[in-house]
């Protein structure tokens, strides 16, 4: 069995604040004259404000060791702060010596799933992995190997047993109440009601730089229209299929003679990359979403 | 003035043979034992057969100087051996020594003409630019310091007008018999008799990694949809708007901070940097098109 | 002739305040107080502590038209704020409604010119092209088509010759107090005097990515050595040759049949980008110096 | 258990040509004339000469199926041909239904291992990996997870004991007979003999963009030197330390923030790659050396 990282960030602790509301002059000197009231160390800050929206969002890391108040001090002081800055603000404060829980949902193909127990493996992510749930028996041996829990769950073909089988899921996922559901080529669409219990927190890839190639078999579609780059999408699950908000993206050259087999095989680099790298951002509450739009703190 | 490329390529004198047919066993044998007996040395030779349409295609490039006769007799000879490949089959062969000719059509926007005469005045590639055409005076200076002949055919708005344009611009174009048609940002759409008059031989550029954000205002379109690359395509025109033959694509990585503005001025190097490529191989003979794909052999 | 950019930025004016100084806490606090005092609407704010040197660097970048005080006002008590953070401290606040100023060097291959002068036509820097200065007369045509004073200064090969040349160069750049001396290709090596008294400001490209193949014809380097990408890099022109500090770097693909020649080709292209954004980021205040080392805030 | 690939590819049975040799006219006309004699249905052809040695490469793979003899008699009839082309000359011919076999070095870290082994379980290779070797049980539990046998090599710190586990582990690779020894981050410098022995098959990661950062701790040495990529590097092992021929190589962006953990953190997806891909390029016999560079046929 391989062990699990025990501590997978070798990085000094640290609270993680994000928040977002309403644009105004004088945000940020009041988030810094707070922080630097309680003795806090800035050492990651990041500012955004949308124009369209007159929204500003900020993500600001400091050394735990740096503050003079215990963590639920803190944590109970920003909340009186942020609530200051009026109605629809948001916000959320991480400490990351609590890891975060992640349940990854699969299907037959595993590429993602061994790239991410790998990682997982190797401390890259602040992030525990509760369960595999897949709806074959195919990646069973891989997740236990790395001494995660398997759930098969079976997927009927019609839509009552479908939507059974999506209750199940939905209960093995929800009882362990995690931080990111990991849809690691799922190849089922979730039902608009789990979209929503989910919001924000169910990451997808997509087999293509979308919006090109929406829809099924975008490697075959790919394939028709002569692309000369194909690509992959980490997104988060939303009810409008293929247009949740954009997390990451990237591409890989191809040429005439990459066959939609080839670019299938091609294309796995990419979705393992750009899920690796989206859930990162992700785990690391570098991602706040707006519309259809994310801003990412990277 | 800026002198223009009196030999463009550093390179040797070379033949360059391209050819497709339906696909066969022996073509190549046939192929080689056609330039062996003729002293041809290889320099360059690229295969591809499409299984779809097991449709075979070739580009050989040898050395004009191991040609043991004339470029006349070795051309007719090749004539010969093509025609024996049955009907269907297409070919053309390409002196080096001769330089293809192109002409440019602009509008206001410059940075696709300040590259591409940059690249001209740099003797990268083997082209004469006979005229520069512009919808607009804004990019006369720039084509006459580079010695390059400018005409101004004013667009105007009513489909009369503009039919009398295009026409004007046809027969501009058409008085130097180019190899080459380049719409560098011309932001006018040809209509569906020059495409077909200029068939693959009118270079366009769209900028967004076609099939996203077909049509209008691409940047705009990205920005909406919150992606994080934007790209440009270089696509040969035709009838259908934005749906030609793909020859070059590439991306940039923008973050949620790019407004269309800022992607405006990113994707210009994606559009600048396209467009050189694929112009290079279109000249150079490296493209082949069939249905809406290109073999490209680069 | 082409005419220049009245107007290079299309966007609103903007105060851009730059600083470094012994990490502590509380200066964010300091100084977003300070802003918010003035009134002053942040639109871009990054920070970054350097945690071997404990040095902390900050860009603000606030709406001119926000600010309840004069720029000379708001530029005199930022001297006074920043004084305050202790000795070893170093600020600058730059008011975008002025250009910055650049004079390009120059020899014969014309390349990045070509770039730099088709982007300032395109309004895409914050500068003006104060003078183009070549040790040769083949860029003067370009460079007066666009509208901008070009000197021929030639080197010849004796060493007296060469400095006299070198101060000739140094008495024509100083006259105009650039803010950027760009050494587009310039094919000399600055003598150490020259190097200290542009120092910050002398942005040169090497065509490798450094430090690979540093010194004389890299791409022969690359060649003899079988690499598959080559790369160029911008940086600050030093005493110490080929190794000071990095702005910015890219590559290219090559393969085994990539020559030399195709090399020089393919690499002006990582040449002119690697330069362009490189020259970006110094003008618009975006980078910072600490030993051989950047903070470039993007 | 992870079961292993029966059939890795899922393309049909091809036999694939490789051939070195001095350059003349006629050879491709010989080499497709012997294809087509023999019916031989050409898939893929690449061809090269390298003007420098005047050494001509090719590698050929046609479709067993359409070949009119048995693979014995066809392999006979191409080293007949072969040898005609004179002293010097170095060819080899595959049949694909014969999987290839590797032997993986491995010490602690296990990012390159768990990625072959999940690019195994999902057929992406013609390979079957015979064993894995460690000098550190921390692999153990993944590579016997794949179902791949796992031997551990403790390698002491003096010389002694270093070149008799050395002696070991050639012992247990050669057992195996293998066509590449992967050194998958194996952190033991190959002894001079084991290089020649296993010369043109031990495939080695190096974690830098050679030859920038030889030697250890690159990502240090980036660090130090204010690079804005870092890379990775896949080449043969030989005597010369990371000085063997280039298979290939890739960069990742880095900025001020990232420190020499980040870089490790980062570099990995780029070694995993790299590795990928010059594996690939080896098990397809696509690889072929000449002094220190490659032809790559891809």
């Amino acid at each position: 069995m391989i062990s699990k990282a025990e501590n997978p960030s070798p990085n000094e602790r640290q609270y993680v604040l994000t928040l977002s509301c309403p644009d105004d002059t004088g945000i940020v000197a009041k988030l810094s004259t707070f922080l630097a009231e309680h003795g806090a160390w800035i050492v990651e800050a990041g500012y955004f404000t949308d124009d369209n929206s007159s929204r500003f969002f900020t993500r600001q890391a400091v050394r735990a060791e740096s503050v003079n108040i215990s963590f639920e001090e803190f944590s109970a002081a920003f909340d009186e702060l942020a609530e200051s800055f009026g109605p629809g603000t948001r916000w959320r404060i991480w400490d990351t010596a609590r890891n975060k829980k992640a349940v990854i949902l699969v299907s037959k193909e595993g590429h993602c799933l061994h790239d991410l127990l790998g990682r997982v493996a190797q401390n890259d992510y602040p992030m525990d992995v509760a369960a595999v749930i897949g709806n074959h028996e195919d990646l069973r041996d891989i997740a236990e190997a790395h001494g995660v829990p398997f759930a098969c769950v079976p997927f009927p073909k019609d839509a009552v047993g479908k939507r059974k089988s999506f209750d199940q899921v939905a209960e093995l996922v929800n009882a362990h109440n995690p931080d990111a559901v990991v849809l690691a080529r799922f190849m089922q669409i979730l039902p608009p009601d789990l979209c929503e219990m989910w919001e924000g927190k169910a990451l997808n890839i997509h087999h293509s730089f979308l919006p090109s190639f929406m829809g099924a078999r975008p490697y075959h579609q790919a394939h028709r229209r002569g692309v000369k780059l194909i690509g992959a999408t980490c997104h988060y699950a939303t009810q409008d299929l293929d247009d949740g908000p954009i997390i990451e993206q990237d591409v890989i050259r191809i040429s005439h003679k990459d066959t939609p087999a080839d670019m299938q095989r091609l294309g796995r680099d990419a979705e393992k990359i750009v899920l690796a790298r989206g859930l990162r951002f992700h785990l690391e509450d570098r991602v706040q979403v707006y519309g259809n739009r994310t801003v990412i703190f990277d």
